[in-house]
């Protein structure tokens, strides 16, 4: 027999699979003695079970029955007693947290009867009729699916009615009124009463939860979040306490340590006579812990020893809901807390101080999605700026953007290319969208945990709430601050670290984190050069930033003494270079020489390939190469005693042509006019048309134009080999490398290499010097990869270039799908993430694969490497590092999160290696 | 200790690996006792030891020493002797024929001493200098490099100081001074005298052999051919008999048929008192086998006895070289011989009927490209002509095109995109790039032995040689007949199977197997049903015609018995469908419906695209279905009870969209004009603008236009069903398979098909039908072979689009690269052939079989087939049925070729598997 049902006796933190978190966290905090109103269980199983078979599987019933039985025989009292009531909490809780995405249910077994049992035990009468306000219209609302609106609308009526400001102010009348409409709404809307009988309003709970995880909302928020579709979401039953029973209880919310900032010492929102949804929601707002101390001191005291206790146990942030009954604590739910970027490091550094756990470990409790965002720049506090208000900082970093005051404006305003504040009184699941497609979001209502907050967080997405100064008007589509008035459309810059809103667009300049990662510890402490003193007038930075950049240090640190990995940057200038060797880079993993040939010089390189001959071709490739030479050997210079890697030049063609619509139109209008169309014009647009590409993307590029243009790939070898030599008889010790693109087949490379090794000969004999030269290729085109076996033969390196190699496994050009159909494919779930972002490790990452073990398998020695964005992105630095790649090389700034992750990556495949 | 050097006596005719095709032939001879000069043969392991070595192995001296020491002692002379020398020819000999490509030196043994020895013994001084002068003119051009052109010069000046008018003319005296002057040139290019010791002569031969592995022609025609590089050539010692001593000598080429029609009986070409190299060169025109009767009916006698011999031996074909010495038969060579595809079908059907062989080998006797050549068109025999001389018919076909003299030319035409006849007095093997980008070629000189004739038939290109009556200029880059002159860029029409050369440009008609697999035998024949006669006033056809038309039947029959490969065509018209279904296709596998909107329909095509919403589109969408309806409806009557597979839409967007640049040009000129530019352009260009892509191939094409048009593909599903259910509804059985185009990710499939599956239950429901609908998908990217297994969940069958799927692979598109690059490419050997063309088993063949495999291994009764043009290509066609597809599907006039394409695959792979 399958056991769907578990007490809280039975579980452990372990079991998140079967149990879900919280059922988990539920179960952990039963053994360890923590104060858990008795509860159990349902399996994620048998909500699989649910969902495949539609119906409840048969055992389950049962199994509910006497879980019942055995909860009743410990509280002491019958679900729906008539006199005293065991109430209960339904509650969704999946393996993976989807905050305010699935349903809940409080206060079942509430009825008619019972209703009065429960006045007269709690001796409110007030509370038991609130209270069973609350279940019909939550059950209502999340069983029945009673419009919520109908009910908050009959509340509103109620209030007005009975001339109630609040909620609060509501009497015992009112209330009993109440119930009284809203019971007649679910009759009217369901054609059925309002259940009465306990049980069946537990078992259609239930039912709920389980529907819940399928709804279009729960879908697209694990699509987002990358959770798989298919785990369900388990049950927990849950004796009910009560927060709202007078002065003395209350609800909250709380944080062993700060998840804002990182800084010790526990943190938390708490409302006093009030239940848990209040908190959440943000509707009200709240008091502090200290507040409570004053208040309660025996709770508080009970709740700091808990924490205390779970934090020990866990070795990590919890964050933690509890109630307070009638001055008795309750813990309702633990879980390992979610930080901001900053936070992450800090309190894994401090946890490694107080020996909770190791380096290694703290390795893994911070991401390179959080150093970058540790990175982003921020708001520039010099230039001249309009403050509108002052609200809480929820999710760091800046945002500029246009308001957008709902979902849709929002992703449509991101669709046409404008970055996007996306601006609400608070949000609710529904606003998901918004926040995905905004850089930045704004409330005007709910505190650091609301769920404005706590998404924006999770994402990663600048985000300021509780901005009450502010008035929203979605329907006007204007906020109102006193006499300013800010329109849809109009610019707004939010701070997520400082939590200030200021009018139109505020420059954005470099933070702390970035300017440690460049110009290193010392200098971003405003410590021992006094560099930044001068620069910024500033005298260093306060203490919490400098915990924070030392935790960052150390972490790196240990992520390079553990990485395999080496990490090297993509740069075609000296100053790039120079920067991304600052930023840890060892070495050049690719250089576009094709970006050498901007501005001025792209007329030369339009000559070579216009050229109606070999000698006005050779002219031009005469003034290329001394210039080319210099431009090697500036990053020789820089990346001394490192490798360089030239890659040959991998022009789409068009690019160095100029456009065949513009030309058309000004030979066309020069046609009809008085001038006669300039003959160079009308020669190069012959050439132009001669020359046009449908597919530039797949056209003459890489190898095929060096095949094709005669001495092209020549002169560049040559320039970069001059270079090496300068360099070498400068006393230098250049590692230069030279990479061919776009290769498909071993011939081309061959045809390639030949040539290249015979100018390295002879300049090398010439100079009477040596000079090792390796020569490699891009793989970046599938048959690249699939003949990889071949293509070993002639090279000393492979560097995959994921991005063309996902443009051509995919089918897709970039340019042109990107931002039209990519909407689309991750709202309709064919992506959880654009493959151009992390590498799709099924089609893309099966390719490399396969390049790089069976190139391997020719040549054990062969260099393994990859070129593209993916290099910098966290999941697929992970990938590569499984795959058996020797280096990424990415843009400069993404240089230490690669450090990073490649460290983490080496942890975690030790740990898998370990456990296995 | 290896062996290096094989008597004749000790090879046979299997060893053609090790002794090449011309030393395994001449052992195989020897040993049937057949009268072949004594000799030996060394290996290709030898030369492919000298060129890694770079110098002949050690042991190879030693081992030819021997070898020529019991040839010496064979035929009783001492090689270069003074006395009675021994003289040897140096032939090279590879595995598979290269015809002129490589070197051969007649006469190795002559020196000033050892030409008096021949003299005496041959008691013909003039027969001894001339053999003398023949030796140190090849020997001095291909094993000297002294230019060829040289000692022709010399020759021609000896001729006009003596005043003779041809080479037989010179004398005694002239040769003896023509040597000197010979010698004197060797001195000079050389800087060292002529070698006059017999073994450094034969030693220096050998090695000339080896070397002309590797010249720049040989590696050209060995890509062109698709013959591996790494072969190395043979090289047969053989004493040297004389064709050129006198009136009872002479030379000779013979096949034991007709290469050119196949009609029994040998045939060839006999030329009195010659050596083997001026029969072979066209130089001198040749006398027929029946001279031969005439002038020596001894020879004659054993000619026809050896060759009937060895068509017996071989089963096939063959072709011989011989020498007739003062009346003494040898036999110098023999290979199964090269024909026509004609000659092919029919030899293979007439050694069937003379049980020579089985049914299964006829197949593997002529190929799918005889086949397709036989079906090329015709000259139109009805149409007004100029016709300006008939020369020999060379290889069938018809060419019409522009002349060229060279091949620079004639490729530099080609790249333009004309087409091109190829004009040559006679061709050598420099003219090989000429022959391969010309359509035609045409020759003044020569036999249908000639280079010219030979190469062209191995090409398949049309070809007329030995048109004596053209005045060839190639430096006035003028043909003169007469009075008419051709210059170059005239058109001229060759017909290669009557040898007629017509001016201009005659029209093109089918040929009579063309009218045999359109419209059956009989009335190809011009029997039963009259038709022919009807149609074009002739009474059937000829008796050579009649026999080839029944070996087609046949060998086509037994095809079909035999293979496992459906075939079925790519039709998107009714009309196309019913010739596909007369041709044999078993129904359509792919029917393009992007290709039913051109012309009118084009704009309701555009209107669904740019839609301002959906009202706009859903008006253009249901003028739609009913033509899609009846579209539809018309396929699956014509191939009523066999498959018709309907791929939704798959159009790059901007061929539904009017041209960027155009429209661009348009709106400028009508905004300095003198009206206003026409809003619904300034719209379409909007909206052109927006929707424009830069890389079309890799933009919004196939299921990605359907996910994003809401209603696209439905419209379509709809259609095509409503279709179906009316045919089932008037008693047909059809046969409506869904094809999703473009797919890349199984969560495209799933979400097309869930709603094409419901749209069928829903009609069929509606109608009271029962529909089995197949939904498949192509697999054209390659993402979707790496991902097959999981596309194989959401798919009935797979339909690899090998056209787009080689696209994607190598990263070309075919538009911008094929006649640019693919030119280059074939020339510098990146490729033997276009992976167009040809299916590329290593890169796009190694997706289709990850992609077949995986995808059965998810669904064993997945269907499995191609629709790319490679469904229609012979070699592809093996490779599809050695990877397990189930069905090819190609154009209607390729039907035929893949069926017999598809036969011959099942017989050599039953014969693989029953010889592993």
């Amino acid at each position: 027999m399958v056991q769907y049902v578990y007490d809280f006796s039975q579980g452990d933190m372990d079991m998140k699979d079967l149990l879900g978190g919280k059922g988990a966290n539920l179960a952990e905090m039963t053994r360890l003695g923590l104060p858990v109103p008795p509860g159990f269980t349902i399996t994620t199983e048998a909500c699989r079970e649910y969902l495949s078979l539609g119906t409840e599987p048969g055992e389950l019933r049962v199994q509910v029955t006497m879980a019942l039985r055995h909860l009743e025989d410990a509280v002491g009292r019958q679900l729906g007693d008539r006199h005293d009531p065991l109430l209960v909490s339904v509650r969704s809780g999946a393996k993976f947290s989807m905050p305010g995405m699935m349903e809940t249910v409080l206060n079942v077994g509430l009825n008619d009867a019972s209703v009065k049992g429960l006045a007269e035990e709690s001796g409110d009468e007030r509370f038991a009729w609130d209270s069973y306000r609350r279940l019909i219209q939550m059950f209502g609302a999340t069983v029945l699916d009673v419009p919520a609106a109908e009910f908050a609308t009959a509340l509103d009526d109620a209030k007005k009615a009975a001339r109630r400001a609040t909620d609060v102010d509501l009497t015992t009348d009112d209330l009993r009124t109440l119930v009284a409409t809203y019971k007649s709404i679910v009759l009217e809307r369901t054609g059925a009463e309002f259940p009465q009988h306990p049980r069946e309003q537990l078992d259609l709970a239930i039912r709920a939860v389980f529907d819940s995880w399928n709804t279009d909302r729960a879908r697209l928020y694990r699509r987002r979040e990358r959770i798989p579709q298919d785990l369900g979401t388990a049950v927990n039953v849950v004796t009910m306490v009560f927060g709202n029973l007078g002065d003395t209880s209350g609800t909250g919310v709380a944080f062993t340590r700060d998840p804002a900032t990182g800084k010790p010492g526990a943190y938390g929102d708490y409302l006093p006579n009030a239940q848990g949804e209040d908190v959440v929601s943000g509707i009200r707002n709240t008091l502090s812990l200290d507040d409570l101390k004053h208040l309660d001191p025996l709770s508080h005291k009970q709740l700091m020893k808990a924490m205390r206790r779970l934090e020990t146990h866990y070795r990590d942030l919890c964050d933690i809901e509890f109630t307070v009954e009638r001055g008795h604590l309750w813990m309702l739910q633990t879980r390992v807390g979610k930080r901001t970027a900053g936070a992450a490091f800090r309190i894994a550094s401090h946890l490694v101080d107080e020996r909770l756990i190791t380096e290694d470990e703290a390795l893994e409790r911070v991401t390179g999605a959080q150093l970058a965002h540790l990175m982003f720049p921020q708001l520039d506090r010099s230039s001249e700026r309009t403050l509108l208000t002052r609200a809480m900082a929820a999710s760091p970093g800046a945002a500029v953007g246009t308001v957008a005051f709902d979902s849709a404006e929002a992703q449509a305003a991101a669709a046409r290319g404008e970055d996007v504040v996306l601006v609400r009184r608070e949000t609710n699941p529904d606003d998901l969208g918004g926040m995905i497609a905004a850089v930045g979001v704004l409330t005007a209502r709910g505190g650091k945990t609301s769920h404005a907050a706590v998404v924006a967080r999770g994402m990663g997405k600048t985000c300021v709430v509780g901005a009450e100064a502010l008035e929203v008007d979605p329907v006007a589509r204007t906020i109102t601050c006193g006499d300013v008035v800010v329109h849809e459309g109009d610019s707004l810059s939010i701070d997520g670290t400082t939590g200030e809103v200021f009018l139109g667009r505020v420059p954005v300049v470099p933070s702390a984190a970035q300017r440690y990662i460049e110009e290193g510890l010392d200098a971003a402490l405003g410590g021992d050069d006094g560099r930044a003193e001068e620069q910024s007038g500033e005298q260093g930075v306060d203490d919490d930033t400098a915990d924070l950049l030392r935790a960052v240090d150390r972490l790196l640190r240990h992520a390079d003494a553990r990485r395999r990995l080496r990490v090297e940057a993509n740069a075609d200038t000296p100053d790039d270079a120079a920067r991304a060797r600052s930023l840890g880079a060892e070495g050049i993993g690719l250089c576009r020489t094709e970006h050498m040939f901007l501005g001025e010089r792209r007329a030369l390189i339009e000559r070579v390939i216009l050229a109606d001959g070999p000698d006005e071709r050779s002219a031009s490739m005469d003034e290329l190469v001394p210039l080319q030479r210099e431009d090697f050997r500036g990053l020789l210079d820089v990346m001394d005693g490192l490798p360089v890697t030239i890659r040959l030049l991998d022009p789409p063609l068009h690019e160095f042509l100029p456009d065949l619509t513009e030309l058309s139109v000004k030979v066309a209008l020069a046609d009809v006019g008085d001038d006669e169309p300039d003959p160079a014009d009308l020669k190069r647009l012959a050439a132009v048309e001669r020359l046009h590409e449908t597919n530039p993307m797949l056209g003459l590029r890489g190898v095929r134009l060096g095949l094709l243009v005669p001495g092209l790939f020549a002169l560049q070898v040559r320039a970069a080999t001059e270079a090496a030599i300068a360099q070498l008889q400068d006393g230098k010790d250049p590692h230069l490398e030279i990479m061919v693109p776009l290769v498909g087949s071993v011939q081309e490379l061959h045809l390639v290499r030949d040539e290249a090794e015979r100018i390295v000969a002879d300049l090398t004999a010439a100079a009477g010097v040596t000079l090792d030269v390796p020569i490699g290729t891009m793989i970046e085109l599938p048959r690249a990869a699939l003949t990889a076996h071949r293509i070993a033969e002639a090279a000393d390196f492979f560097s995959f270039g994921t991005n063309d190699l996902t443009q051509t496994t995919w089918g897709f050009s970039r340019d042109d799908v990107e931002r039209s159909l990519f909407i689309k494919y991750l709202e309709n779930g064919v992506f959880t993430i654009s493959p151009f972002e992390t590498i799709d490790a099924d089609g893309v990452g099966r390719l490399v694969r396969i390049g790089a073990e069976e190139g391997r398998r020719t040549k054990p020695s062969l260099g393994l490497g990859v070129c593209g964005e993916h290099g910098g992105d966290p999941e697929s630095i992970h990938f590569f590092h499984e795959v058996g790649l020797d280096y990424v090389s990415c843009s400069p700034f993404r240089v230490p999160i690669a450090r990073l992750e490649a460290g983490r990556a080496a942890v975690s495949s030790d740990g898998a290696s370990a456990t296995a």
